[in-house]
């Protein structure tokens, strides 16, 4: 228990102009510069997509895994022209599901001024739409 | 990065009772409604579904989107009469699967006052059994 | 809305050894226990998974749905030999999908001193690769 007259918060914002359409990032260092910059020691570290076409994750930086993720994720929320919301003129439906299937944001808790992941545990940012800038809003609270 | 020696809490219950079984409601007014009543400056907001049977998510508000993720709801966790779970005397075991698979919550993150949103990011209450009252809490905490 | 100089966490550790391979427990006292130690008022408690293979959700504490959401991941997230992943030597591909899935982690708000869920909410571990020790986080957070 840890008991302090200071809540803080420091909030960083990242941006992704990844080369490939669909790409899964490794963003853990820059969660853990974040966190160091804060000078946080106890508390909550939100990561959130601030896109509607992207996710973010707690995994494993394994490649076959994420070749295993990137497969299933097109099984279950296929490319598929015929989407309604491509009417608006856009092409990404599928990439909207995927968001919402892998969830748009993680919290990593905060404790004695460390990241407290399990030890398989990698924050990744999954673009299933890039090609163009894409923003992730870091937001540490704590004290 | 900011400092005060004041954390604050302030709590919204919404209740909605649709129309439809189905429905999805852009609560965005809402949670910024709540957000201007706590005069929080720096947090998050925690925006979650009190039922079982209900998601919360936070996507493009845009009509053609919205029929394409009932339709993609629709197949990957589908009304079907021989769920386990109806033996109890309820037909919604769908819905459950539904709620499973977006999420019943998520955190909007505040800076400077403001929902720290994307540009097309909308928090959305997704029911899935409705035509009876259903609440949906707004937590906001910060300073 | 209430102000104090004082914001607190208070972190636990679960350890969980299932005898089975894939194990959903109600951890809803666990989360209790652990905001009655923090004597935390208003605030988040984080429940978050610490390993890649398991998840952790809000539902119906009701066997027969409990049997329809193993079903279902299965069919969603189906055991296979072939996946990539597997040629590290794991076996457990289908629990690091099933565990993106579901998600990892919940919030659960907490109101005058209070677990503020809905009428039939339960925190559920879902365990997708047991057999052997995974940790789960409780940290309260708040004033």
């Amino acid at each position: 228990m840890i008991a302090s007259p200071h809540m803080r918060a420091h909030t960083e914002y990242l941006t992704f102009r990844t080369p490939e359409l669909r790409q899964f990032i490794n963003i853990t260092p820059k969660v853990q510069a974040a966190l160091q910059k804060s000078r946080i020691e106890e508390g909550m570290i939100l990561v959130s997509a601030m896109h509607i076409t992207a996710g973010v994750w707690v995994n494993d930086a394994e490649d076959g895994l994420l070749a295993d993720i990137e497969e299933w994720l097109e099984h279950l929320a296929p490319f598929n022209e015929s989407y309604r919301h491509h009417r608006t003129g856009e092409t990404n439906g599928d990439a909207h599901l995927k968001s919402l299937l892998v969830h748009h944001q993680v919290i990593v808790p905060v404790t004695v001024g460390k990241l407290d992941l399990g030890p398989w545990q990698q924050v990744y940012y999954a673009e299933f739409d890039g090609q163009r800038p894409k923003r992730v809003i870091i937001k540490v609270m704590g004290e």
